[in-house]
């Protein structure tokens, strides 16, 4: 007997029909003796329904009040599993986040989690019920409602397991685990059966938006059993996210692709190599409010560099000019920018004890004839910038020749 | 400078666009340099379409639950409301029931207030801030979500506006006031300028639906100044809900004329004359969840008496059912029934000192050849069923009889 977390997303609760199947799925969990905590989402769409009414009233509403009605959408859900629940033959309650409770920061729209009171829920499960409660939300210590932003869901989780020492936290989705890159790049692309949180972590801040990148942090800190499954399949194990040591001896080097389609590139020629000059360019741009992602800058000659970086595309005009402002200012030789590049990577633990791992995948791209325009690497990451019109070559290139559509 | 509760029902705020009427409203009462509490209903249609949902659900919610998801229909307005005061430069926040707190006792979807506590709403009224309560929910001592009931967002209003000692109690609505018949079918009929809470209690029970009925009570209990006010109009006093000693000498004797087209008129003819028929009569009606409303048995003779009663004409088939089991239980000679009947009343608390009341108002039906089918009084009221095809005939005649088309 088992104490699992199981948190199901939007899509897993967007009418009353999939509401009735999460039910079921429960059941079956808690015919087998475990201890279960559910953690749904807000149906799909209604959190946006809810964003949507507040920007009828304001342009720009007041934080307090839009985490006030952005909350209802998950409170909405406890209810109706817990229903469902009802209708299955299972005791089940359902709790908000301030009842819980969940106490955050009063970060309105964006709160952590600080703590968690596990009395009530313990005492609920002793009694023998299914106990639901509303992710992405919790109050703060004078009794606000405050959410944890977008997939905090995915968070609350986490943090109920971690305050609960659960044996498993189960995250159920639309896909049936954490794939070696997107199968719809790549036919071949295989499910992993278990990947480092650390691997987690890059590849899901290079684009595999499988799970909210805060909550694996969160599993990792806490020591977490993190698992991805389907709520569409009854069958599979998912994907576990453990810490490094738990993996076998015989790990992939490589665990898999991640790629970010919406990268543009923007660069400052010739500006004086001296220190300082990355705040003075990159400060003006972070003032406008503008997420930078790789900083490249080269070594300089005749006491002048160049300095580039990538934004987000849809950042990219804003990010052009006031690059062009700052060059003037900085008397720079000028401004470059092509905002038809994207972003590939190879991500795996296992690198940091095999050299070799860049060359190799630099090859691999030359060999196709894609010309490579900027690299940026980390511990388990390489990443490069090409033109987007290579990306999808790209990443069945090296899919291929990291040999990840081979089982393990 | 006065303290204020203003109550919008639902259709008051139906749209975004209807939520910043109802701010620019609010914003000329704050304007004045009153101090305004806001209790809003959910949007029209929304308390609806949650519990639609939860019968998708189930067939027979867990009323715990129900409560949870019904309470976030108030819980959005609250929000929408508070941000529509921001952008007319108003300071206001939201509380839900829970936050406020209003404790109620447990009973699930009909809960009734026990508190408030007054004390955060009284901090930020002193701050300057507009206080936006949810309507129609509280929680109990454990901090479960309660609400109170359709209708409920009326007794929240006048829960509050008594907590807080309020100056007025203004419930705004889709009707401008309370008038002396239904205009459609008077089209003479008069806004009253006032009521008292007794006459106002016997028109909302026969059917004037302007004002929950439990808070009327609640008003009259706790002597809460309470005004009826249309929120689609700027100009206007609406109707003010006064004690009795509040009305001037000049008072009418009759207020107004109330009807109710949905009563089924039962019979069980020739029972024994002896005591405790009514609850052998009675007792499976209710047993079977049928309100009964007027009830009349006449002298009997010969040993045995006639008892009738009326019902809401839904029930009419099901009580008939139950009647005619007890008939063959008691041996009574029948049954008979008539679903096409309806109850006209005159209502006033003048006829308590002017008699002669009951006997103008049959005469003035008489001479229209309308026949009295059965007469029920109480201190302030006289009710007869008619046939239902009389019934505007009769409102007619009634409000004629009485002057009602007449200004004070």
């Amino acid at each position: 007997m088992a104490l699992i977390v199981q948190k199901f997303g939007g899509t897993s609760v967007a009418t009353t029909d999939r509401i009735k199947n999460v039910a079921k799925r429960v059941a079956r969990w808690k015919a087998q003796g475990h201890d279960i905590i559910v953690v749904p989402s807000a149906m799909s769409g209604e959190t946006n329904r809810l964003i949507g009414l507040a920007r009828e009233i304001s342009a720009n509403p007041d934080p307090r009040e839009l985490d006030v009605i952005a909350s209802t959408g998950e409170q909405v859900t406890i209810a109706l599993l817990a229903m469902a629940m009802h209708e299955e033959g299972l005791q089940a309650k359902s709790y908000t986040g301030a009842q819980v409770r969940v106490l955050t920061d009063s970060t309105f729209t964006k709160a952590r989690i600080l703590q968690i009171d596990d009395e009530r829920i313990r005492r609920d499960l002793a009694e023998g019920h299914v106990v639901v409660v509303a992710g992405f939300q919790g109050a703060d210590e004078n009794g606000n409602i405050t959410t944890l932003g977008r997939g905090g869901s995915d968070t609350s989780a986490v943090a109920l397991a971690a305050a609960l020492k659960a044996d498993e936290c189960q995250i159920y989705t639309d896909v049936d685990g954490v794939y070696t890159t997107d199968p719809r790049v790549v036919p071949e692309a295989r499910k992993l059966d278990t990947i480092t949180f650390e691997e987690m972590l890059e590849m899901a801040s290079l684009g595999s938006k499988v799970l909210q990148i805060r909550s694996v942090e969160f599993a990792g800190k806490y020591k977490v059993k993190l698992r991805v499954l389907s709520s569409f399949e009854d069958e599979g194990e998912g994907t576990l996210i453990t810490v490094e040591e738990d993996k076998t001896m015989e790990q992939p080097i490589i665990s898999g692709i991640a790629f970010n389609r919406d990268e543009a590139k923007l660069t400052i020629l010739g500006v004086p190599d001296r220190p300082g000059i990355a705040y003075q360019i990159l400060g003006p741009i972070a003032d406008a409010n503008i997420d930078v992602d790789m900083i490249i800058q080269n070594v300089g000659h005749d006491g002048s560099t160049d300095f580039s970086f990538t934004v987000n595309r849809a950042d990219y005009n804003r990010a052009l000019e006031v690059l062009k402002e700052t060059a003037t200012r900085m008397n720079a030789r000028g401004v470059a920018g092509d905002n038809k590049t994207c972003k590939v990577s190879a991500v795996g633990v296992g690198m940091r004890s095999h050299p070799g791992i860049a060359s190799k995948m630099f090859n691999a791209l030359g060999a196709e004839g894609i010309n490579i325009q900027m690299i940026s690497t980390s511990e388990i990451k390489i990443s490069v910038v090409i033109e987007e019109k290579y990306l999808e070559l790209a990443v069945r290139v090296l899919h291929k020749a990291f040999g990840l559509e081979k089982a393990d």
